[in-house]
């Protein structure tokens, strides 16, 4: 059976590792190096869908952890599946809902058969197996669908507070006796690098399950995630695991959780080339526009983080130099737009059919918008934000094309340090 | 001096009062019967302008009194004025802030010179007296302003608890004590019909000093206010009084302050003939397809109201046979449109370059955004709820020219109630 979805590679930067590609999906195609919005509940936040498609995005992301908690897969199911749900006939990605099931919930427990977790709804204790969650994301339909994996908080976290079986507390997973350790003073000690192999161990099998479970396979392309934190040794074995297993791609997961950028481009830059060279690889949540290029550099064709969206709702628009922050009090009488040159809707506006020429809207009134709690401000800054992001990743696919690195970093200043020990020049 | 803003009236109806007109303003000309919707803090909530002006809103409306505390008059007039404060280039009506300056504040003191009230931004006391309005709405410049009123409590309101000068607090106004009355037990009692006639007096005075102070006649016109409760007698008296005042149009106000449809339509019908034939007729805040069908065949040409918008962020949203509520459990998995039949974006969604049909949002999803609070909810309701008050003004504007009222109402039958005594067969 052929996969679900396949990667054409149309050029190669000769400097480095970054290809063009096309991805091409039961629902249409996706030009890589991709960002792929967020559409956490079905939706990216108050954006209409074809204001999404004008953004440039050839794909967007919903989260299963939100859906299968509302309004449930079956009604998504029902309303057409998520491409009928959310209105959006292009492809979607669906993450497995793990690492929601991890981060969101004030209570969660895993074992190797799965998570339980308490709904932010209701309150309701969940639990979620591998086999639930390729169930729940074949129910949504997207395109390509992620491996439910095991992710232990970062080996960068602090090491959590004595909430451990001394306190009476329940362990986060009746597992880790094994790796509470004991200090110079006899203190239990929660060793993060051990919970890694665990997790590493654990996700493999996972997507064992996971791809025996897919039912979907013609038309929804399962990805597998190499896990391993920081640690290189761990994201060796984790690849070679992991790819051991055939998938139309795989994924890097466990990045962008607290890291310095530079250990960010170290993990991508070693992870990335572990990978097929001839089918999609994706960098999960990140991110930043420095950590996107390292990471194209590295050989990766897809991405997807919250940042354009969530920022634009704290009025910070991206720009090439740098964020700025449209509450700033200098900005009250601003005439010019955010990112002079931007072609998004909140820069060059309008064309009314009064005939009055297109203008933006200024900075002045986005501060206004923002003061007000007015929903246009978040709108029209988001539009700018996912606009910027589809600017960048298109900056991106025309220098790999012709290897123009210092062109682009010119274009995005702030995108610069990703060129730092990647052996562009 | 050429008044800034003329009616041509294109049809008349041969059984009602009813006219077709075309209100000629500085910025663009305006189809009547016409409905404004509000865009109180210089934003319609949620709506790009493209998607307002694509809805068929040929003016739209915005608040002195909110706009005078936040951002300031200053900041509109140096981001361009109101039209490129909001990017909108299209007429633009402004109230002059005594509605609100009387309804929103906590605290608030009316006397013969102006009104003083609590700023609901930063509680400081702001005075406005009609010469400050009328200033402020020059500063704003809008193509309609209008005249600064006293607005007393609705005489079918409940009489104000004893928070007299009895109680020791202050008066609201320095001149009631004129009109508190002992009741049979000795009671001080609030006449209401006393503070109307002390309203009305000083709402023709005021009107005199709106049009003295206004400095930009030839580009911005002021429209003068008809008080009187639902007293016919004060409403006449009113009227006579504010039409000797030479005006580019007038306005209806006091109305919809919580009486029956049957009041509304009887004040209206009292009034509306009383004021010029060839000139602007407004009714202030109105509001229900009824209400409007109603001051229609009385003769009344402008309408503005919140109500399609503020449903619309409540999931309300409007169709002929009445509002339905989109959180209602039984439309989980409706794949219907809001209103089948409806051209807004919401109801036929949208063509997508990758070809794909264009599909409605479905009632559904409609239901999941507002359970999920996803912005995109109260944004495609409202898309739909400006759309479908337009579609309704349409079906007016062709009714006037066939006189066709039973076929109008045949479409709308939520209207129908306004034929009742309407006179029309």
């Amino acid at each position: 059976m052929a996969d679900a979805v396949r990667l054409d590679i149309l050029a190669r930067s000769r400097v480095s590792r970054a290809r063009l590609g096309r991805l091409v999906t039961p629902h249409g195609d996706v030009r890589t190096p991709a960002f792929m919005p967020v559409g956490t509940r079905g939706s990216v936040k108050g954006i209409l869908p074809d204001l999404l498609e004008r953004s440039g995005a050839d794909i967007c992301l919903a989260n299963t952890y939100h859906l299968l908690l509302r309004p449930g897969p079956e009604i998504v199911r029902d309303l057409g599946g998520l491409h009928g749900f959310m209105n959006w006939p292009r492809p979607i990605l669906t993450d497995s809902g793990g690492y929601q099931a991890y981060s969101m919930a004030d209570l969660n427990r895993v074992d190797d058969d799965a998570v339980t977790f308490k709904s932010i709804i209701d309150g309701s204790m969940i639990t979620l197996r591998p086999e639930d969650s390729i169930a729940v994301q074949n129910a949504l339909g997207a395109d390509i669908i992620m491996a439910f994996d095991d992710c232990p908080p970062p080996l960068a976290a602090e090491a959590p507070p004595a909430a451990g079986p001394e306190s009476g507390a329940d362990p986060v997973d009746p597992r880790l006796a094994r790796v509470l350790k004991r200090d110079a003073r006899g203190r239990k000690q929660f060793d993060l690098r051990e919970r890694l192999r665990v997790a590493n161990e654990r996700t493999v099998r996972w997507l064992e399950r996971c791809k025996a479970a897919h039912a979907r396979a013609a038309d929804q392309a399962l990805f597998g995630i190499v896990q391993g934190g920081t640690d290189p040794e761990a994201r060796a074995w984790s690849a070679s695991r992991i790819t051991a297993i055939d998938l139309p791609g795989y994924a890097i997961g466990g990045v962008a959780v607290g890291e310095s950028p530079e250990d960010i481009a170290a993990v991508v830059r070693h992870t990335a080339p572990l990978l097929p060279d001839h089918k999609p690889r994706y960098l999960m949540g990140v991110g930043y526009e420095r950590d996107i290029l390292a990471a194209v550099l590295a050989g990766v064709d897809m991405f997807d983080c919250v940042l354009p969206t969530r920022n634009a709702r704290n009025a910070n628009a991206f720009t090439p130099t740098g964020q700025i922050r449209l509450r700033n009090a200098k900005f009250a009488s601003d005439l010019e737009p955010i990112e002079p040159g931007c072609d998004c809707p909140a820069c060059i506006g309008w064309p009314s059919t009064t005939g009055a020429p297109s203008r933006p809207f200024t900075r002045g009134y986005l501060r206004h918008l923002f003061l007000a709690e007015e929903m246009l401000g978040p709108i029209l800054v988001t539009l700018h934000n996912l606009r910027y992001f589809q600017r960048f990743m298109g900056a991106i696919r025309e220098a790999i094309t012709k290897d123009d690195w210092a062109g682009l970093v010119g274009r995005f200043p702030v995108a610069a340090p990703a060129l730092v020990g990647s052996g562009v020049p």
